[in-house]
């Protein structure tokens, strides 16, 4: 079992974290290595349910925040292991959000007096349908785990505070059409044909840009995946395109719903996964007060995050960590060394 | 190991065949099934090579004639175990084309004495990429297991001959984009949407009909499948669309790589695989002399066929077989039976 070193500091711990290969559904390598380590700290009670694992302390504070990260990532793009070069740390989950997840264990082993309990969760299956999500799995099992004041999300917003969250909605446009030999196509129906109208009409699509509290959020509808064909030689019978609609916290989810299946009228439109998103909520006291000691203008998020997951729990929350956002998920994705050990210095200095 | 029954008719003989699943690249079990009935036979002489089973008589007769079938089918449709029900067989490979392979199989047994010496050919992977092609492999292995002065093709055909074949090229159209997380899908560039017009073109475009020697051989080009997307959440940044176009014997393979780039002018076309077509060649005396034996009109043949492999070798070759080409390739392929029967009639009165 991988043994992690909380005394490297927080920008070798990433490099060690992301050098863990954690894609969506295989984190369990990763959650037994935070396991392991948070079970030695003496100051921490640690539990776990599935790949997630929740460790916090128990002072009887007057309040309690969670400082929360995901341990999954995307699916790697040729950038693994990292690469350090100019105080820029290269690779798969160096912004998104390893790095997060570094400083939230750098806090973990050093806050044994904190002015307010700490509630640290590190959980699997971010990256995937909603379903899945680690964070939605502890709310159902142990909603217990997760009361608090005040929740802050680690995920990457350049060392800013990022308000709401967008909504996210996925669906499949399912196309039919009738299998024949690809030598006599006029006896088949070509369902693969039969998308080309439907990916147009998502290329010409201007998404729309939603002012909230001063915040702007901007949406997007995009096609992210495509699949049709049966063999080399026949006409396919069936081809589906996987879209997914990134909307304004303003939205309801039905509301979002409506829009996809306004711009693509005419087509089978089958929602497929949804989640909500959340208003920037920022004048809560905790929310206002966190934004004042960090010091930033705040901003709109727009990835969805677990902060809907958190407000739907009644727990105010931002997001706030070390990565850049504008590089998730991309092959060239990676994280400056500054911004890491700046989040974890001000989060210290504010628990301390 | 699997053992066929010769002394079946043709028809359940069909239905025992088309049970033993063999999707191209799985005919191990069948062409096993086939070399050991076939070794029980006095008068043949058995090879093997790969999947691909070769039998012939040496009688030293005047003139040699190959009976070819490919032991191989496409993916199954849900359509297998076989269904027999007034008398017609539904199932995968009924049609194309273990149909013809079971009147090779009644011939090769019954055959002891025929008026010219016969090469039985079974074999692999006739339905994927040419270069799999096991009856290619033995051409370039064992050239003279193929030697003869006519070859029949016993693909579907509806007992009718059908004369020469269309050539066949697929190609990958490939587009390229950015990666990004879907929330922020200004910066990446989505290569999927950039599918949309290809797809509309090919939709749009009106194949040809061309006639040579009086049959007129109907063209086709198509998508058979579509691949993009990396994950729910990320701008694909690839995607590909996988071209079939089938096109009249009188064309050379160059030629149907120019027509298949006009058509989708702008774009990055890469030809993946290409076989050329044959023409009629009814002329030739051994033909001539076959179809008026058949006694029906023949047809142009629209499926490629590896009658353009003898060709290509020196040998006239016809396709003639029991199954019906319209339902090849399809869920509810099926076969009549009386054509099964009518075939291997035919054929033991001509080579008696």
């Amino acid at each position: 079992m991988t043994r992690l070193d909380l005394s490297l500091d927080a920008a070798a711990l990433t490099v060690v974290l992301c050098d863990i290969e954690s894609v969506s559904g295989n984190e369990r390598r990763l959650a037994e290595a935070v396991e392991l380590v948070l079970r030695e700290v003496p100051h921490l009670t640690v539990q776990r349910d599935g790949d997630t694992v929740v460790a916090q302390t128990d002072l009887g504070r007057a309040e309690r925040v969670v400082l929360a990260g995901h341990l999954d990532t995307v699916p790697l793009g040729d950038n693994l292991p990292c690469r350090v070069e100019d105080g820029r740390i290269h690779g798969c989950g160096t912004t998104d959000m390893k790095s997060g997840v570094a400083v939230q264990l750098r806090l973990a082993a050093q806050l044994d007096r904190p002015n307010r309990d700490v509630t640290y969760v590190f959980y699997d299956n971010e990256e995937v349908e909603a379903e899945k999500n680690g964070l939605g799995r502890v709310a159902r099992n142990h909603p217990e785990w997760l009361a608090a004041d005040f929740a802050i999300l680690m995920e990457p917003t350049n060392a800013a505070v990022e308000g709401g969250c967008q909504g996210t909605l996925r669906a499949d446009v399912v196309f039919s059409g009738h299998r024949a030999h690809s030598a006599r196509s006029w006896m088949g129906e070509n369902a693969v044909h039969k998308a080309g109208e439907v990916l147009q009409r998502l290329a010409a699509y201007e998404a729309e840009q939603v002012d909230i509290d001063g915040l702007v959020y901007r949406e997007g509808l995009n096609a992210v995946g495509i699949r049709g064909g049966v063999a080399g030689n026949v006409i396919p019978e069936e081809c589906v395109v996987e879209v997914n609609y990134r909307f304004a916290p303003s939205r309801s989810e039905a509301e979002a719903a409506d829009v996809v299946r306004r711009v693509l009228d005419g087509f089978d439109v089958r929602v497929t996964d949804s989640a909500p998103g959340a208003l920037p909520g920022l004048s809560h006291p905790a929310a206002a007060a966190f934004v004042a000691m960090v010091g930033r203008e705040p901003l709109p998020k727009f990835g969805w995050t677990d902060v809907a997951r958190f407000s739907a729990l009644g727990v105010p929350a931002v997001n706030y960590g070390p990565g850049d956002p504008m590089v998730a998920h991309q092959r060239e994705e990676y994280c400056d060394i500054a911004p890491i050990l700046e989040c974890e210095e001000r989060l210290l200095a504010w628990l301390r």
